[in-house]
C-alpha cells in the first residue's frame, strides 16, 4: 500500500464514537491517499510494506481532527469598538443608539462595503482562527437585511473558501434582526423567504438560520422561514433561547434542524425534543461572558438526554468579537464547566455534525477528509486548560 | 539633531498624566537617542533639520509604550492540566489532593527541575506575552518554597532577562504558601526573612512579596517579612484580600508597599490608605474569571481615592494559566468596568509605578527608555475590545 502522506509516532485523539472518551491512540499513525483518511491506528497495526511519498514523525505530537468553528458572524463591515468603548464609559444604550451604535451601525457599514472589502477584513479575522487550527468554518450573513447586501456577503464568504486554505460552510441569516426603518417585522419575513429559492439554486447557502427572540422574531415568524428553507431544500438552524424561553429548542428539534444554538434559557423539554431529532446544542460562551450572562445552558439536561454539544465562537462585532476557538474551548469549561473531553469533542466531532457534515468531516476514521491539527502539547487537557497559549504546529485540509 | 531612530505618522497614546485620557497625539513623531526618547511630540513640531539614521513610517498605526505584566509567575516545573481536567470530571479538592495536585504539585516538579529546564519552560511563555507586545515583565518566585529553589527560580528570571529581549524585574515570593511537610507556619516565616539580605546582596530579587490569607500567611507574619525587605533595602508587595478581607490593603499601604494585588475583598478604607501611600492596586481578573469569583475588587473606591490601577496576567499554573495580556486588558473590562483607558493605562503607566519604575517607563515622555509597542488597529480601544485578535507589528526596548 503506497500513502500520498503518513505521519508517525503520533498521539491521536480520534473522537471515534466507538471508543470511549477521545478515543485516543498512542503511537498512532495516519495516513492519507486521494485527500482521505486511508488508514488511522498504532503504528504497529500499520499494513506491512506500508509505504508513503511523504512521512513525518511527530515525535508524540498531539493530532486532532481539524478544529470547526460551525457558527460565526465573520463577514461584515465596520467595527464596535467606539460603542464598546462608550458603553464601559457610562453610555446609555440610548446614548449608543443615537451616536449610531448597535446592530444598525454594522448593518450600514456592511451595506456601504464593496465584496472585496467584506473579504479582506474577514480575512483577518479568518486567519485567527486558522493558526489555531480550525479547518471548517461556518459564516453566515445577517448584516445586510436587504436581498442585494446578504447575497454579497455570502459571495465574500464563499470567496474566503476559495482564497483561504478552509472549508467554508454559508448560512442565510436574513432573519438576523428588521432591517432599520422597516415597521412590518411579517412583510420583512416574506421578503427573506422569497430570496432563499435564489439562494439555493445559485449554491450561495449551505443553510438558513433565524435569530428568534423576543427583540428579534417570534417562533411563528421562523416558523415560515424554516418551511420556505425546506421547500428549497435547504436544512435550518436557529439562534434559540439567549435571552428569554421562547421554546426555540423545541422548534428547531420539531423542525430537524441541524443545531439550536446559544440556549441558555432551554428547558428540559427542549433539550430532550433536541436529542429526539438529533439537532446539536452549539453552546456560545463568548457572548454569555461578554454580555456578563449568569443564566447558563442547561448542561445537565444535555448530558442526561444525549443531546450533541458543540462549541464556537459566535464571532461578531457586537456581543462576541472573538476570534479564539482555543479560548472558547476554555471558556465551555470555565463557565460552563463542560469536560475536557466534551470541549475538544466540541469543536470536531459535535461541531461537523452541526454543520450536517458528521459522515465526512470532525473525527479521524478511515474514508472520512484528513483535516488534521497538529499540537504541540503533552496531552489534549492543554488544549483547554492554557489561555492565550499558541500550541498549533500545522494544518491539514483534505490530506494537504 | 541626528537620532538614532524616528518614528513617523504615528497615532502615539503617550499616557503622559498631564494630558487628558491617553495622551493621544495624532500625526505624531518619535524619536530615539542613546536608547532614551529625544523626541515625542506631533510631526509638525519636530525640530528644524531634524534627522535619524533609521526613520520608519507608521501610516497612523498606533504606538503605544512597551506594554508591562506586572504581576507573573511566570517560572514553575512541571503543568496543572491534569488536576484542571480531573476538577471538570467532577473530582473534588481531596481527590485532587491525593492524586498529588495543587500547589504541591508544582512545588515538587519545581525542586526537581533544573535551571535550564525552568527556564525554557518559562521562555514558551513569556514569547506569548512578548508577541503581544510586552516589553517589561515582574516574574516572582515562590514555588520551591526552600532555599535553594527559590533562589535557582530568581537566576532563572534573571536569565529570561538576558536570553530574552525583555526587561525582566524579580520578585522574592518565599511566603507564598507553607512548604509540605512544614508545619510550622512562623518556622517558616523566619527562613524567609533569613534568606533575604542573601538575595538583597546577590541583586537576585528586586523587590520582596507575601501571600496575606486565611490559607497562607498572616498580617502578623507578613509583616515581619516587609520588616526583613526593608532592613535589606528591598521595596515590598503583597498578594492581599483576594479570598477574604484581612485588610491586606491597609497593611500593604502602611508599608509603604508598591503594589497591593488581587483586591477583591478590600474595603473603602484599604483603598483609601493604598491612595494616600501611592499603593498601586494591581488587578488580576484571569485569576477572578478561573475561580469564577463573583466578588469584584472595589472599582468605584479605586476611582473616588484616586488609587492607581494596574492589571497583569498573574500568569500561574493553578489559578490563571493564562499568557494573553491583552485578553487580561478584556477582562478588566468586560468582568471589572475598567474603561478603555484604564485598562491601557493599567498594563502601562500604572503598571510601570506597581514596579516602582514610574520615572523610567511606562509613559512616553522626553527622557525616558524608549520602549514601544506598535500596533496596527484604527483606534486604542480596538486593543481592548477584540478577543483572540494579533494587532502587533513591533516591539522596540530602549531604543532599538
Ligand atoms: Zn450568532
Ligand atoms: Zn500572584
Amino acid at each position: 500500500m503506497r500513502f500520498d502522506r503518513l505521519w508517525r509516532d503520533a498521539l491521536i485523539a480520534t473522537l471515534d464514537p466507538i471508543r470511549p472518551g477521545l478515543g485516543l491512540i498512542a503511537r498512532g499513525a495516519i495516513a492519507a491517499k486521494d485527500g482521505r483518511i486511508a488508514y488511522v491506528g498504532p503504528e504497529a497495526d500499520l499494513p506491512a510494506g506500508a509505504d508513503a511519498a511523504e512521512t513525518i514523525r511527530l515525535d508524540g505530537r498531539l493530532v486532532t481532527p481539524g478544529l470547526i468553528d460551525c457558527h460565526t458572524h465573520l463577514v461584515y463591515g465596520g467595527s464596535r469598538a467606539k460603542e464598546f468603548e462608550m458603553r464601559l464609559a457610562g453610555a446609555t444604550y440610548e446614548e449608543i443608539s443615537r451616536a449610531g451604535g448597535g446592530i444598525a451601525s454594522t448593518v450600514t457599514a456592511t451595506r456601504a462595503a464593496s465584496e472585496d472589502a467584506l473579504v479582506a477584513s474577514a480575512r483577518g479575522r479568518l486567519d485567527r482562527l486558522l493558526a489555531e487550527g480550525v479547518t471548517t468554518v461556518e459564516i453566515k450573513s445577517g448584516y445586510g437585511l436587504d436581498d442585494e447586501t446578504e447575497t454579497r456577503m455570502l459571495r465574500a464568504a464563499r470567496r474566503l473558501g476559495t482564497e483561504a486554505n478552509v472549508r467554508v460552510v454559508t448560512t442565510y441569516l436574513g432573519a438576523h434582526a428588521t432591517p432599520p426603518g422597516e415597521p412590518d417585522k411579517d412583510a420583512y419575513v416574506e421578503k427573506v423567504c422569497a430570496l432563499i429559492p435564489t439562494l439555493a439554486r445559485d449554491k450561495l447557502a449551505d443553510a438558513v438560520d433565524t435569530f428568534c427572540e423576543g427583540i428579534a422574531f417570534s417562533p411563528e415568524q421562523t416558523a415560515r422561514v424554516f418551511v420556505a428553507a425546506k421547500a428549497a431544500g435547504l436544512p435550518v438552524k436557529l439562534h434559540a433561547d439567549q435571552l428569554s424561553n421562547l421554546h426555540g429548542a423545541k422548534l428547531a428539534a420539531e423542525h430537524g434542524a441541524l443545531s439550536a444554538d446559544h440556549l441558555e434559557y432551554t428547558d428540559d423539554e427542549g433539550a430532550a425534543a433536541m436529542a429526539r431529532a438529533g439537532t446539536v446544542a452549539v453552546l456560545l460562551p463568548g457572548a454569555f461572558y461578554v454580555l456578563r450572562e449568569t443564566h447558563k445552558p442547561p448542561i445537565a439536561a444535555f448530558r442526561k438526554h444525549g443531546t450533541r454539544m458543540a462549541l464556537a465562537t459566535d464571532c461578531n462585532p457586537g456581543t462576541s468579537p472573538v476570534t479564539s476557538l482555543l479560548l472558547i474551548m476554555n471558556m465551555g469549561a470555565t463557565l460552563f464547566r463542560l469536560t475536557v473531553d466534551e470541549a475538544i469533542a466540541g469543536v470536531t466531532r459535535e461541531a461537523a455534525h452541526a454543520l450536517g457534515l458528521g459522515s465526512d468531516i470532525g473525527t479521524l476514521e478511515p474514508g472520512k477528509s484528513c483535516d488534521l491539527a497538529i499540537f504541540d502539547v503533552d496531552t489534549p487537557a492543554e488544549l483547554v486548560y492554557r489561555i492565550g497559549a499558541a500550541p498549533l504546529v500545522s494544518r491539514v485540509i483534505r490530506g494537504a
